[in-house]
């Protein structure tokens, strides 16, 4: 017991440490960085810790031009993550609408918004990157997921609590499909969907808990 | 002169203060943020501000989703950006080769990078975001384009001079159709792309120079 506290006391302390600002950019991860190999964990994590990225859908309005934008999102709560981003969509936006009419989507997200990266280029493929691709659709007839959701994005994004009513927020869902990860040279890593969202977070929960 | 001067003083102080950090994420602009209103200039400003982003193509090995990709880009030198974003791409990433087929795209931004949206959620509209919505191609046949894009991709990412030769990498340029710029609550901006490219960049300019 009393190794496995010294343990603990030094892991805490080392990512304490970790959390001081790397070149300027502050570290906003709360669980340690997988090891690379560890392919499903670490696309798990890199989900899991990050609050935004990039949601893309088909623009019936543009022509059929691939539109991205910029969404907050969550996959549960924090260190909690199930791998499915959930979003809090207004068909005022053009992203909800083009969902309603094309479910082809993909949501992308970069390791650099957690300020790990270091000082490489955010395309460096050390400066890991992933891209879920999916069917993206409201979330409907399942209260216990709609629970889930609805308390996963209000812990990470407090705000939307209070966003207008008068919006008709919805939760969507991004059912994930495919997954694009680069998180190392020698380009993006093979992993299916299944690995993805059966993967071992067990490691990565043992230190964060 | 001397009311000049003080002015010219206080601007830079007060831009000092601002480089500190707001909420532990450090400001990364080097020009003042624009007036919201100044709806061009803003969106030229936020796009010069930023380093990298997610370039979206339509994916033909994915069943046309919309595959959104983490890019580095550059549209000038720095604070001298003319508002078009080139990047330098091989075809051994999926998203040189999507536009090879299919020139459809769409570049995305916000202004959560640059550290200056506060405490805000990256979602909310006083944290802008911006996307463009153009056709990406390989640049040919311009020396002097050539040039001018080469000089801003490695000024601005000196990592990418050093980029490995055998990957072929080209650079490619997204032609600015439509803007979607959002930067204050009440919806998307309505700025054309003419509006954008030719929008008076000579108020931040004189404050940075």
């Amino acid at each position: 017991m009393k190794l496995k506290g010294f343990i603990h006391c030094f892991v805490f302390a080392f990512f304490g440490l970790l959390q001081q600002s790397v070149q300027g950019r502050p570290l906003l991860m709360s669980a340690p960085r997988p090891w690379r190999d560890d392919t499903a964990t670490f696309a798990r994590w890199l989900v899991s810790q990050s609050s935004w990225g990039v949601l893309s859908t088909i623009s019936g309005e543009w022509g059929g031009a691939p539109f991205g934008n910029v969404m907050s999102f969550s996959d549960g709560l924090p260190d909690e993550g199930r791998g499915i981003p959930y979003f809090y969509l207004t068909t005022l936006d053009p992203t909800a609408r083009n969902a309603l009419e094309d479910q082809r989507a993909s949501f992308t997200l970069s390791e650099y918004n957690l300020g790990s990266c270091g000082k490489e280029d955010p395309e460096d493929p050390s400066c890991a990157k992933i891209t879920i691709v999916g069917k993206l659709h409201q979330l409907e007839g399942n209260p216990d997921e709609d629970e889930f959701a609805r308390t996963a994005l209000f812990t990470k994004h407090p705000a939307m609590k209070w966003w207008p009513k008068g919006h008709d927020f919805q939760i969507f869902k991004l059912d994930v499909e495919n997954i694009f990860l680069i998180n190392w040279y020698g380009g993006a890593k093979p992993i299916t969907a299944e690995q993805y969202l059966n993967a071992d977070m067990s490691e990565i929960a043992s230190v964060t808990r």
